[in-house]
């Protein structure tokens, strides 16, 4: 039987993806050579589509990497100049932190799982600072408000921020940052296998040029819509479609959605006898990967899921036998989410 | 019309790839968690199928990247300590060369297009080695004889071996080399974005631990069958899939298709009054990429070619106007050699 992935990452393929995938194979797009006209127009429609998608102004650059992963790399590398500061509300943040260090930089950070931290400045010999937008780890989402407080607070300091599993289900004011990043096996809904790197001018104009995926190389190839190495070719056939898709439904629509769908969960989380919303405050729940509090309930909960074919996502980590995830991306229907808080709800 | 990609990389896909795809969303496997035993048993399967096929000794560790421009990038990372040696007959042995450079490591060259370069040994101090089995570039393609040249006449120093468009189609004796790295969109016939590592325990008591993708963070999760990062979990399906037919019909059997396709068309090609082999040596001939030395034939042949709906691939960089070359993969049937060869024979 066929199941629902609610799960956070790898997830449900965005409904259009199927239909796509038959298309390039017709089309012959995986046979296609990335030094082509062809390659390059379907360069162009995923780099455009994803500008014109999120509101991105004219000075930003789309570059394609293969991971979130490999973008807290690339970011340690050429844009970390000597040191970071992190504030981090979990798993995927510190991971960030971790990496600068790995590289050699001095990076230092602020954190917690359920309080606001925002409020202590970054170190004065920070020169970028690392800020997740949606913790997947413990579902602590941070918001408009937050992005403001960190841009006025260090208006000198780059600031990167993870919008993995993010977007484009929740609106982010990409003008208050200078570069982010992220996967398309989250909210894009597709095969996991490609990552996006959003820079600006200020990011280029610090790049470090280290290797075919450091800034200028990769800048040298995309203008010319091509990448330094053969890339994923069918995932970014694949994105520049789904991009088109979302674009169509409009992103506005898809983010009412979200809100929709989140609040419906929360509410029967907040009245559930059981189990409860792991991030306290309600202002931080994340709306695209609720984490849900379950204890010695998390088993039987999942079990009872996977019989009305509803597959969450485990807890992360150490919260594995505690917490589940459930997550609600642009593919997750409304049908979908009311199943399964009707499920939820006749969970005791 | 649905055409024949003879391009050497992207290239046809191999002929069992779109039933797996079907099968592969079928099963809802883009989806699949890469921390479920659902991916490590799919991860699992291509690499012991790798190794099985390749004929691997059982110290050799498969690890996952994204290209063999990656590959480039981690060698240079994890085992050159202080300086490598290049033996370069085309673009890619050269980029791997400037890729060392890139990252501070003190490398040097051997350089020729149509001569052997090998009988000159490498400088005392590189502690690796590189070489290029198949220069994709311009179709000189190495040995058994010269790998055993190199092997012992530098026994302490780290060798690593580009096998990009060589494999499984000619038969590469691993145990003459430390290392060796493929991406899979040329020979194996899958769609490009996951490149494959091959290493030795020479190799990993040398390993530098560099960031995610370094030797031991990759042997770290290797060993649970996972990656670091969220892999393309599709593409490792598909490869174990297509590694798993390939031994089902022998590599032997696939390696001696190669050969008998590319010495009908190198017989083509030798007696035809425009066009011959740009290799001029017959023994350093490719036998997978073969590139041909159109001169003023170039764009009329590459149209006679494409009436008859067969896609060569352009010559590389320079050669853009002068070289065509043909691609012999596995998924190249004989009869598609058979038609080429007529082709090329009727062109005056």
């Amino acid at each position: 039987m066929r199941k629902t992935f609610l799960t956070p990452g790898p997830s449900e393929l965005y409904f259009t993806v199927e239909d796509h995938l038959r298309t390039a194979l017709r089309d012959q797009i995986p046979s296609l050579s990335h030094r082509s006209k062809a390659f390059r127009v379907i360069s162009r429609q995923a780099t455009d589509g994803i500008k014109e998608l999120l509101g991105l102004s004219p000075d930003w650059q789309v570059f394609f990497l293969t991971s979130a992963t490999e973008a807290w790399e690339r970011i340690a590398q050429e844009l970390v100049i000597r040191q970071s500061h992190h504030y981090v509300h979990g798993a995927f943040g510190k991971k960030f932190y971790e990496t600068a260090k790995a590289w050699g930089k001095e990076a230092t950070l602020a954190e917690s799982v359920q309080e606001v931290i925002f409020d202590a400045p970054a170190p004065t010999d920070a020169d970028l600072i690392g800020l997740t937008y949606n913790e997947t780890s413990t579902g602590f989402q941070l918001n408009h408000d937050i992005l403001k407080t960190v841009r006025s607070a260090h208006p000198d300091k780059l600031i990167a921020l993870d919008v993995v599993s993010a977007i484009p289900g929740v609106n982010v004011d990409f003008s208050l940052v200078d570069t982010a990043y992220f996967s398309v096996q989250k909210g894009f809904g597709l095969p996991a296998g490609l990552g996006v790197w959003l820079v600006n001018e200020r990011c280029m104009a610090r790049a470090q040029s280290n290797g075919y995926h450091g800034l200028k190389s990769l800048q040298k190839f995309a203008v010319k819509n091509e990448t330094p190495e053969t890339p994923n070719v069918l995932g970014i056939y694949l994105l520049g479609k789904v991009v088109e898709d979302m674009a169509r439904r409009g992103i506005r629509q898809l983010q009412n959605e979200t809100v929709y769908k989140s609040t419906l969960l929360y509410q029967v989380l907040d009245n559930h006898p059981l189990i409860r919303p792991f991030i306290i405050n309600p202002t931080f729940r994340s709306k695209t990967t609720i984490t849900l509090a379950c204890g010695t309930q998390t088993e039987g909960l999942r079990n009872h899921l996977e019989t009305h074919g509803l597959l969450a996502g485990e807890g992360y980590g150490a919260w594995g036998g505690q917490h589940l995830r459930i997550a609600n991306f642009p593919t997750h229907s409304k049908e979908t989410f009311e199943k399964l808080c009707d499920v939820i709800e006749k969970f005791e």
